[in-house]
């Protein structure tokens, strides 16, 4: 790793919610960088690519990658490029999974979905071009070695991917709406949808700032629990928020037949469930001898989120 | 590089037609051990990724890869990676540009496109999923040295986004469809949409051979005015040929308004075109030390192709 420069040195919280507000303007920074403007050619895919990735997402997954790096020694700079190639890698699935043959959601944090507000040849380019620029970003990124670089690569190619990734959990998803669901597929379908990015983000942080095998394992294994608490809470906030508050229709999952946890367990044993796998996410630090502090904080921010 | 190992050195070919028959079965066998099984879950995705990339596809971008590397000293092995991310790359286009809402495509190669075979999610996943694989697969060629790699990994992202390759074209040509199209709009659109992925194909196999910096520029010349001929051609095939040749429905393009060079020329002066393509293809190999009778046939086999 080079010597940090001028962007690094300013994310020291121990404390989610100030942490998570620093790295959204750190990201965005930094994003907007990475990302041709909506001047460049051709102008409605890179219209469309900002509608959406500046649409105030929470920027959750870059801001763990920065988290658990920092806590290992690596500095923002070495981390802020794997970070947006995450965030690339969710907001393509996002603008994918919202069109009219997969969730035909018309409103995504608060405003129209990005087939909506351009139209759905440009929503399923966009979503291409910025898979793309996910694997061209950390393929560039000269602060990490070759070495590392092809390992973040692999990490999130598999973890986007099928047979264990992100797109796997998507098409599991899809597959049971309107089926009935059991225990074990509602889990695989959060491990692979939601987790398994989260996951890969906790684990390419430790990886760049040259974690051991131990503490990587104890990282995935937070990656993996908070993954979970991420996915309760997002599905306790679709039956439980407005939709002021959510910036989607609530309820909608329901509606549609999505598998979700209140549906299959109901609210209070959900909650319950929120719980464990926040306990879950707390023992699996014990091990590690960093300062871990606003690790625990942010599961505790995810544990308590309104939104 | 590593010493090469039984699946190399039977590729000793300075004949087009014998040369991509033997890759042909090189790559789809590869091909067929780098994609999950379609029985692997999620069943449907692996399927209709299988539906799509053994379609009987040309592979004419991995034969690409290999002629070149080969010319310049790599082995198959050290290629054949590379050669099978490209067309992962170039399949996950094909069945994104044959969805409804692109070019609304329901024959590809003689059969029923991906999004007719299966359904539209699937069809978006499965070249959603096909794209990371790629990439994947790129990454973890351990064959390569991770400089290699990451370099090479830069040229297919860049050749395969915005705002220089594939996806850029692609989103060109639907920009333009039924509007008045320009001499300089056309060649713009078909250097993004099919000469970046064929030009990658050249520069990637140089680039894992080791070529010098003045064969790469040769070999780009090569790649570039190669990647032009082929599509020349293609619009030329697209109105003269019959569609059990074609496996796809001849004239589709000219009667749904998209840019081609014969809509834009006349037959005459496309062939004239195409000619001037495969002379500036040749002229393209002149510099170049190394035995180029392959890549020569290569390109006279673009010319006379009939399907």
């Amino acid at each position: 790793m080079k010597a940090p420069s001028e962007v690094s040195t300013h994310l020291k919280h121990i404390e989610a919610h100030s942490f998570l507000a620093s790295c959204r303007e750190t990201v965005d920074s930094a994003l907007d960088k990475l990302v041709p403007s909506g001047a460049d050619q051709p102008a409605d895919i890179h219209r469309a690519i900002r509608w959406s990735l500046f649409a105030g997402g929470k920027r959750f997954r870059p801001a763990l990658v920065i988290a658990v790096g920092e806590a290992f020694g690596a500095s923002v700079d070495d981390l802020i490029k794997t970070a947006c190639a995450l965030e690339m890698i969710h907001t393509y699935s996002l603008v994918h999974d919202d069109l009219p043959s997969m969730d035909n959601d018309d409103l995504r944090r608060g405003r129209p979905t990005c087939h909506v507000q351009f139209n759905e040849a440009t929503a399923i380019l966009a979503g291409d071009a910025l898979q793309t620029l996910a694997f061209q970003t950390l393929a560039e990124d000269e602060r990490l070695t070759p070495a590392t670089r092809v390992r973040v690569i692999g990490e999130v190619a598999r973890a986007a991917g099928t047979p264990r990734g992100m797109v796997a959990g998507q098409a599991h998803d899809l597959y049971l709406e309107s089926r009935e669901v059991e225990d074990a597929d509602l889990e695989n379908i959060h491990r692979l949808k939601t987790g398994a990015l989260i996951c890969a983000a906790a684990r390419t942080g430790a990886i760049i700032a040259g974690a051991g095998e131990d503490e990587l394992e104890a990282m995935t294994s937070y990656g993996a629990h908070l993954g979970l608490l991420f996915q309760i809470t997002d599905d306790l906030l679709d039956v439980t928020s407005n939709a002021e508050d959510l910036g989607k229709t609530p309820g909608k999952d329901v509606r549609s037949g999505k598998a979700t946890y209140p549906a299959l367990y109901g609210l209070e044993s959900t909650r319950e469930r929120a719980r464990d796998a926040y306990q879950n996410t707390c023992s699996a630090l014990a091990p590690i001898k960093k300062p871990t502090a606003l690790l625990l904080s942010i599961a505790e921010f995810i544990l308590e989120r309104r939104k």
